[in-house]
């Protein structure tokens, strides 16, 4: 995405279907007033300071509808100033106008979740703790929304159920214990992944330790408690710590040494990053 | 979806495609533990009071994962309060448990938005003005995300580009004067669309008014303006305030007398209703 | 699609469905004949008087399947005379071939219902009744068929059962009378749709206009009947005459004095426009 | 189609994709007035005489939609009479309608061209002379015109380009002559096609028969002209009267004694037969 | 394939989904490295001797991920030795990388099919014997895996069920005869089909010609049985042998003086041919 | 699969695109010979000794036709001799016919793999290296061919490229050294992802380990070399074996104490196990 590699593959039918869901046959509006093609001009400008996200997504969604031309100095990543030109876009004024709604959704999601990601980065700043996203995605935009954690400075966790093994209660209640667990995943799984195990209390802790775990989630311990797993885990597994995470905690829970921390807000509650498109006109040819 | 009705036309195939998202292949850390069927039931409680949308498609993503049933006594647009159990459902386990978070997702998201539609509308008691989404909604969740705001008490606007008319500066500009626009989208659209302009001062509502608009749309005008253009107006056409609306700001929006408000954060920045499943067991047969 | 903005949207997937539907791997005579690419033209000759539709579509279809140049004089919503050169194309002999029949079927299907369109309209000349659609379309072409009323110069009623509220007498019994189910609409459906109501008799065409119908269906009414009610209704909705609509019929329906006459014929019972490519041969480079 | 094998695999997905059509994300009209799920029945009137075809369809359609169940005592090919209930169909109210309009237009194209086709089949009784259809179809609808070609007693000629090898005088061009080209389609072509070659005079009949053609369309030709091939061929190929071809003609033609007649109005410009659903009635529990 | 005309219409869709099965979402390693757009080549290598099939469909892989341009002198069906440079590859290297895997796959397998396909044609070589492909092949591939046959010097036999008519043992019992299961067959397909039936002794091959069949399979036949059965059909119809056949027993087949003989193992036990991309470098622009 | 948790996320979309490659529009020869309905049984019997794997897949083709039921004592992973009946099948006669092609072609293919796998496993009994799989499968079919090297004895490498770290000399290449290629993925990663790196000699093994390295792969090396390789390692890594891999090398490859040895030829070369439906009967109702 970042790169435009991929985008024939993973990407260009996503935004095809959000353009069939914004036009059913056609722009009536637009086609009503434009019945020719005419050359025209766009800027993006930002409406709140934040990390900017997707502007690839929101260039090839003009793309997708007709040929246009886009400028811009800026890149996914950079931080953008309330107020900002971001880019220049030029193209036939109804190709400008009928995408516009839906590459400024993709963008304003994604650049809301750079944001609010780099935001609680932030806080982690100086410790050796990274923080992670979930699984807990808007349906069918994960590819979207965990790249856009990335852009933040966050880390991805495994992309999805088939990608990771996460073994939580359930799992270790189905298998009869936390070393039958790991060790069932162990022969199940393909050989390159990590074995994740959930635990709640020191003796789970143990347990995975013994049973060979390659990465322990702390899950809704009080800060004593983790602590203290993280001195009986002593690196010789991955830890992470998962539950009731939020900004005003991030800096406690790196303060206990842990190597990750999860938080699902990244991407279920972001608010967005406003932008808009601005000063259309017809360029003389 | 309320209904179930369209459910084979509309819904399924969002489902799939998120479940897939979720799931390139197996859920390999279920997969790993599980090898047989087995019969088990989890409880579905909420962690957060708010209005609960989307437990239709909840109970969905499990069904096309395989067989299920839920009980529950709620339905969508019911008030819920934290801690209650919203549901109890019955199944193989690793259906389950490979369904959980994808139908947390939808249900969570959904409730967010019509959970914070409904704390907007609430604002908007006693009076005639009715509060209305934008376009401004997730790329591929619209159907979701519009029906939630109806749960939640709001109205919709348009669904999308070619099923309603809103004539901008943009389609003035390029028709070359609002009665022009206005004519042209008159001759053009499907004779069931009514017309709707966006207007920016008290000329443009005059000239609106004259060339017959069904909808005047007041964008970003202050609180007089807006009162002076509504005498104005005076019932000749429906009228829709848009443009920096928050929840602060909704009662003096009302006062001044429009018929709608409309509010992209509805659909853009509402943040989640929290869910878990909790308490899965197996039941013995 | 008269402007090709809307292609890649909405028109592309139909079309290569519709190659693939006749193409299931190769076409085997052509390919037997022509193992190498050779550059030919062809001409697409007319061999009915008509009005043109469907020619962007038309040499879209060539285009999906290969490099092809068409040059013409002629646009959609000309009219044409028997035996007219339309079009010339010129490309890979095997694409000119192996699009052609496929081509032809939007062509002649869409330029079939333009023309009889066309000809109805003609009949309402100098009158204010404008001709309308229905649903009555083939399964899958309505964004083709559609257009090509316009083309033809006819209105578009309601795309679908999405974007237009019509209540029919078994909404009314549903909802337990005209005025209850008016209202259940105007409550319900995105607040942009007009509301129309199907009626029979002249109690009906009252109830209507009290409880605020936008546009009232006159229903297979004899002329007198329909008459009345034209004059009950005077301008405070617009009127619809449907059911047993023909050529034949049209002159004294349009002094009755009804806004809009629909006539499901345009799209169910048009018979084609016949064309076809002739002149195939080779170029010299 | 008859027999219901093949729905999973052909039909559905274009019953699917019709409904979609008619249906962006909900029936309006239908879900303000109907909230809950209400059991009703209606009954399907021909009000034209003909041929049906496209009953299994007819039904399907409802079927995707929701759960219901049809009663009749007709089956496709069977010749129906104006004004006679040919089914009962039971189930939510709300599907009945909502699917209604997608369900005809079905049947009613397909039972058009079953009508139609056997009208002209009639024609040639008492003849061996076979009616064919041909791949002048509506673009998407093969699989469902074909089918009706054939419950009106038609015979289908080849599905596709792929299906059936067809050498017109642009392979012959290229190939270089006829026997070049039925070589080549010999050689190339999987080994079941028969080989069909179009010819234009006795010249080319003879050198098609010579190199081995298995058919032999005679395209165009005036009917002494024709007589005189029927006589030179003399059961050494089969035989394919094309061009020009309507009922009129259809009695001197097998006069002549072809083995086949081909006519593209078959399937591009029949009218649709009428059909309606009525009496729709809640059904008390 | 060979030809380029058909791609957009049947290979871009299984190569984009090939390629969505190698790529979730983006490959990990190749981004994690390579943040930027870098021109470079590489060489294609061929490690075993064989007959070149799918060189085409390999470049199209790289072409459907990234701009890239292939210099070649050899074309599907060439003999190409081990060690041979095949083709030169150029492009941002991130493309040459992540779509390796998937284009070689297709090239192995296709070259793999033909070059097995070329050693038995071989063993037919002087005789009239030609050798035929079956429906035995992998899901999904057919249309590539019957390609390469015929690149290997083979005879496509029909390519579905829907395509060529071949009665077998169950067909003749439902239908209560071979004489009637022919009639039925020939009264229902579409008239350019040929009739084949499969026998099992010289019984069968009496009735089969005496019915008109097109075509007899002897289905697992000793070798003076199927000779008895050649003699008696004398050219009457084309005869096809099928069942346990191998290369070594192909000479001894061809002397019985059959037309064709079948082999499953063509597709669905070729191994595959060896190739790998060498000598990967970045250009200095 | 083994499950059948799956089969509507992931497993019916490709067997319904493999029925419709095998069927464009019907069977024309069972629709010509059967037009009613007919309850029948047949049987499944191997024709080679093996281990069944895609048993579920098999009998998931049929349903996906028409209703079918299937006993059987077996289950994917059981060895099973030549000449048994693996299950008996009963449903509509014609479903059982136009399925069976398809539904053996996955049977066929994947218990080809599975016994191949298991032959291979055979050699490495007793030993602890375990037989790895590559992305060497054919195109489309991943998901079938993973499952069947697991139902074999075999273990599963990373899926795709987006699930797994794999590092070759082009990524170190670019990255400028082994120990920045693994820091950059370590930082870029999802980091649940172990990272593997290609290493071709001992000095490359030494890098790989002092930057972390999780897996090492010893590519094309001689025994002594890995034995060398393996003995520097000692633990702290773990090592996969690949490059020239077949079954007479991979006892001395165990004995080198390697803890995997990958083999492309599992998925890429191995021929099918044969089966046929006999025995196919109407059973009295």
């Amino acid at each position: 995405m970042q790169s435009g590699v991929m985008k024939n593959i993973n990407v260009d039918n996503h935004i095809l279907q959000a353009l069939r869901e914004d036009i059913t046959y056609e722009d009536v509006t637009t086609m009503a007033v434009m019945k020719e093609e005419k050359l025209g001009e766009v800027r993006l400008i930002c409406k709140e300071s934040g990390i900017l996200a997707g502007l690839d997504v929101f260039k090839r969604t003009f793309e997708l509808m007709g040929s246009i031309k886009m400028e811009t100095k800026y890149k996914d990543g950079d931080a953008i100033v309330k107020g900002e030109q971001i880019a220049r876009l030029e193209g036939d004024i109804r190709v400008l106008l009928s995408a516009e709604r839906t590459a400024l959704n993709y963008l304003q999601r994604m650049s809301g979740i750079a944001t609010f990601t780099h935001e609680l980065v932030e806080e982690l700043k100086g410790t050796k703790t990274r923080l992670l996203d979930t699984r807990k995605t808007t349906p069918g935009m994960r590819i979207f929304e965990k790249y856009a954690v990335k852009v933040g400075g966050g880390t991805n966790h495994r992309f999805n159920l088939s990608d990771g093994v996460l073994i939580k209660d359930n799992h270790i209640g189905a298998a009869g214990g936390i070393t039958q667990a790991i060790e069932a995943c162990k022969a199940y799984a393909p050989f390159v992944r990590k074995i994740e195990v959930e635990v709640e209390n020191l003796q789970m802790v143990e347990e995975a330790l013994e049973a060979g775990a390659d990465i322990i989630m702390l899950d809704n311990m009080d800060n004593n408690t983790m602590k203290e797993a993280v001195c009986m885990i002593n690196g010789r597994a991955e830890t992470e710590c998962s539950g009731n995470v939020n900004k005003a905690r991030l800096k406690e829970i790196a303060a206990i040494g842990v190597d990750y921390v999860s938080c699902g807000a990244l991407t279920h509650s972001a608010p967005i990053l406003d932008f808009s498109l601005k000063h259309l006109q017809a360029i003389e040819e």
